[in-house]
């Protein structure tokens, strides 16, 4: 057992705190890894706030977490020390259920453990996140980030970056298909920069104009305001498939009318309301409305490799462990180009 | 032009009566179809009282057509007199756009033509539906009845068939596959039948257990009585794909729950108030919800011919001209195992 620094929540309101926390001992399979940069993700603070059930506390966050491997347990054969490594969304699975065997970790049907306010199946107790100096994970679920990624801006990669991948590469998205990404923040921006990267002809849709620049800079072919009307009557019917990265209520009639015959509509965002679906928004041109989290770990090692070969970074904002509560109001306020990244040596 | 005997309706509310009505002059390209037999689909009902949107009156309706050729245009080769054949759900369509191209008509970017309350193509004229004596169609909308089919049995193929065996095709139910089909009337006990013949393994959800020894003469494997909570919790996350006939609102949120990771569950029923669907009902498991229409006439050809090689026949009862009203109520009051054909020489 080690204590290592963090930062914190001790109740579901009140500011982040500095926080001493407890990892487990090296077991055989396990890497030690010292945390450089911690990504900062809206389910971060969804999770803090209680907005998806009550949790306990003091709990620390983070789930886009990059950092070098610092020890091995003995039987660890997958990351040698002095690795540059990540860790996502998931720290273990069951790896005996159906989804596991395929690689599909993140539909585990035992439930797989979440890297923060998961029960740890080494020890029961609750995982803790990256904001923090260090973590132990197993090395099955340790990704190797590829020379080709800067350290500091791959932590994004993790959570925001595979849970665009993920939908994009499972409703192929490629040369020939359309795709739309609406909201252009954490998980949009990476969506139109893999979607491009991928091939895509790509439709940013959002609010206003100010992110217009951006969008066409990140590969998009165009950009539709979304509250002009006139704007999103004039592509109805012409995307293959639109990843849905706002957490916001949508009126999903008139996103779902952008669908081509057998288009898909992908949430990735998950709206408190419920969607309010038509049958006839669907029936006439066999359209789907869909839902997809994360992605495997083998899919997310592919992910990389490929941000990798083709150079693409999140945009980020580096901050310290001190600013990271102004952070989270800025996140809140969508006042972020795109992604906080803790240092987090700062700690 | 020829005139035929019909039954059909002059109003949104009062009983069909008998009615004389145009048939075009027999084109180039054109069919004279004696017609023998129309199914009753409840499309037919919902689309006389206005429940999807106004239509102009008198209209006689009938998708689900089967007769033999009386006469060819000097242009067909497709059929010849005598043959028996079969009109569906659509009369005509664009030819030119994407979907057609893929023999997607039923799909039709330009709207293909309904066989009743649509625009003729070949005169501008609105479309008269099946239940009548006989129809003039383009012979490219034509299907042709294997001789393994009885014709008196067959019509409710051209609709509640096709219905239900395109998003089965779609969604690649089959051997290993997991069918659920919610409701067991017109439409549902071809999806039954169908599912099983494709290899599925099908199980039946239905409000009380009074269809359970038909399902499972059907070729389903189960029966579930969807107001056993208990047993739907039993096969929670257990389907590959639901089909969904009712169009009664369903608790959507129950449903999505019965479907395994990547699941699917399609509505071919079409309820009047729209699904509350929450984004955690999809996204952990990937799951879809869509929608889909008939299919196209190539589909149609290939469901006849599967039919008729496994010898799968709708159940249907037989009614004249007179009890076509009271058919009609007791397809409002579901009180038909499971399709109403008409026998149309006693116009």
């Amino acid at each position: 057992m080690r204590t290592v620094k963090a930062i914190g929540a001790v109740n579901a309101t009140d500011p982040l705190v500095p926080l001493t926390i407890e990892r487990r001992e090296v077991g055989p399979h396990d890497v030690l890894i010292d945390i450089d940069y911690a990504g900062i993700c809206h389910s971060d603070i969804h999770t803090i706030r209680g907005d998806w059930g009550p949790i306990t506390y003091p709990q620390v966050v983070g789930h886009e977490i990059v950092g070098r491997v610092a020890q091995i347990g003995r039987e660890v054969t997958k990351h040698q020390v002095g690795d540059v490594v990540g860790v996502g969304c998931q720290s273990n699975s069951c790896r005996t259920c159906a989804q596991c065997e395929q690689g599909h970790d993140q539909y585990c049907l035992n439930g797989n453990t979440q890297t923060y306010n998961g029960i740890d199946p080494a020890d029961g107790t609750i995982t803790q996140g990256g904001y923090s100096q260090a973590v132990v994970t197993n090395e099955d679920f340790v990704l190797a980030i590829p020379a080709g990624l800067d350290p500091d801006k791959t932590a994004p990669l993790l959570c925001a970056g595979i849970t665009t991948y993920s939908p994009l590469k499972h409703w192929n998205a490629g040369p020939g298909t359309r795709v739309g990404v609406v909201g252009m923040g954490g998980l949009g921006h990476m969506g139109v920069k893999l979607a491009a990267a991928l091939g895509a002809d790509v439709t940013v849709l959002s609010r206003g104009t100010n992110k217009r620049d951006d969008a066409l800079a990140f590969g998009a072919t165009r950009y539709v305001d979304t509250t002009n009307a006139a704007a999103m009557g004039e592509i109805a019917g012409s995307l293959d498939l639109i990843i849905n990265t706002v957490a916001a209520g949508l009126d999903i009639t008139t996103y779902l009318g952008l669908l081509n015959v057998d288009g898909a509509l992908v949430n990735v965002g998950a709206p408190a309301e419920p969607f309010s679906v038509p049958a006839f928004s669907l029936i006439p041109r066999r359209r789907t409305l869909a839902g997809s989290t994360t992605g495997g770990i083998a899919e997310i090692q592919e992910m990389l490799d490929f941000c990798a070969e083709l150079g693409i970074h999140p945009e980020t904002e580096l901050v310290s462990a001190e600013e990271v509560n102004d952070a989270w109001e800025r996140v809140l306020s969508a006042d972020v180009r795109y992604r906080f990244v803790i240092d987090t040596h700062t700690l």
